[in-house]
């Protein structure tokens, strides 16, 4: 496995690898890898000849008043994961590498990043297009694997696919949960024990609705409402609670077509989100 | 000579190519084709092996009081031209191959955008950007030939193609004059006869402070005035004259550096640009 911290190294690499007629899939990753993130090398493998992790705590995703700084890091765990799950080259590029001081272009996406985190986090999206958009410039990558988890943010990187005909295959591969429900995060690391436990509301609550949509409740209310009073019974602080059109992320009354049942809320000080399907 | 209609096509031609080892040039066009744009296409034939025009005028770059409607277009006549001199393919889409109807991802470039025709014209540039990484996506050209008439567009695409990391090397063609000096544009077509001719008053202001910096002359307002009182002379209603720096388009109250010397002017109806350089 090989460590790239340049794009001419990279570029470099992957051409000699594209030289040979292998793909190249990406895992694109903010790092501080769990099994989650596992789970997106173990697809790519099965996508591509190459797989490339790229781990980047990419600053301009971050909002002034958000965890930038104390985002979780650990790079040489990171590098052993990666080495053990057979990955082939992880780009772990500085922030001089990524961003000129006079960095003047950005990938906006207007429609689908207007709600949810989009308005919960004002600029987020803009900077993981654009962050994306390099990554998949810098590694001509042929696939890419994101996590469900993040279900806006895939639906956000397929339009911008769709929209700029970026010549990538995106792949969206399932959440994955620890073993007592709750959504793999970096950010769970944040947990204090006690948070950590109230935290399991979330994936409980969705849990429920997914059984009372099961048994016939189309009204996205009440699915929205059970998660809010278990979500609020925990001591969480809900960011949002929203039944969305999956296509469109058009907040939708009835459930009359393929939604996600999608979740934020702050434990303590660490926002969390998770979601569900609703087919 | 291909003509080709839609994205599959496209990619299927120029990946045949691809496979062969061939690298491809794209001149991208709103066609009307004249000798300006056929300068492009000599220079691509020594830059690549095979040689695509685009031809798509594009109607996110166009103000709501712009001439998109009217704009000159003559299909049968660029076909005779492109293939007259050897181009190998045109990437002629219409509006439904290059726009979904709830298309939503822009890019957008937030500085040297800002002033001369981007100031004039808002939203002008995002729509030259986007439609420019479309093209790019679409062909996954190798390199990309731009004309030096549009100085601010070509900084803008070079600074794309830096600050997102775009795998196209881009070449600035020269202007191209009429045998008179008039900058040859589409757009051209516009002038009366009588505007025509008054229209040179641009070209020739741009000459005489040339030859005025030539002799020593380092004050930008002293050069501006200069064009200023040509065109005014001659009955043409300026957008701007200004001398900015090449690098950053910030406007420079001293030559001290590589400056252009930029002119955006209407005759009747009809938007004209043209520029030097002053070294």
């Amino acid at each position: 496995m090989i460590i790239l911290r340049s794009i001419a190294d990279t570029r470099a690499a992957l051409d000699s690898w594209r030289r040979r007629g292998q793909t190249i899939a990406l895992v694109p990753t903010m790092g501080y890898l769990h099994e989650g993130h596992m789970s997106l090398v173990d697809e790519a493998k099965k996508r591509a000849d190459r797989v490339v992790v790229s781990i980047y705590v990419n600053p301009t995703q971050f909002g002034p008043n958000e965890d930038l700084d104390k985002y979780p890091r650990d790079f040489a765990r990171d590098e052993a994961c990666c080495r053990a799950r057979g990955v082939d080259a992880i780009f772990y590029p500085d922030n001089a590498v990524m961003y000129c001081p006079d960095h003047s272009c950005w990938v906006t996406e207007e429609s689908l990043s207007q709600t949810m985190c989009g308005a919960a986090r004002p600029g987020h999206f803009r900077g993981v297009t654009t962050v994306v958009l390099k990554l998949f410039n810098i590694t001509r990558c042929d696939v890419a694997i994101f996590g469900r988890k993040d279900a806006q943010q895939a639906l956000i990187i397929c339009r911008m696919v769709r929209d700029l005909n970026v010549p990538v295959e995106i792949v969206v591969a399932p959440l994955v949960r620890e073993p007592d429900g709750l959504a793999m995060s970096s950010r769970n690391k944040y947990l204090s024990d006690d948070e950590r436990r109230r935290a399991l509301s979330i994936a409980n609550g969705l849990n429920q609705a997914t059984a009372l949509f099961a048994g016939g409740q189309r009204q996205a209310a009440a699915l929205c409402d059970l998660v809010k009073t278990g979500i609020a019974n925990a001591g969480g602080n809900i960011d949002y609670v929203v039944v969305m059109d999956r296509d469109s992320l058009r907040p939708l009354a009835t459930v009359d077509r393929p939604a996600v049942l999608a979740v934020a809320a702050f434990f303590g000080k660490t926002r969390l989100i998770d979601n569900v399907f609703l087919d």
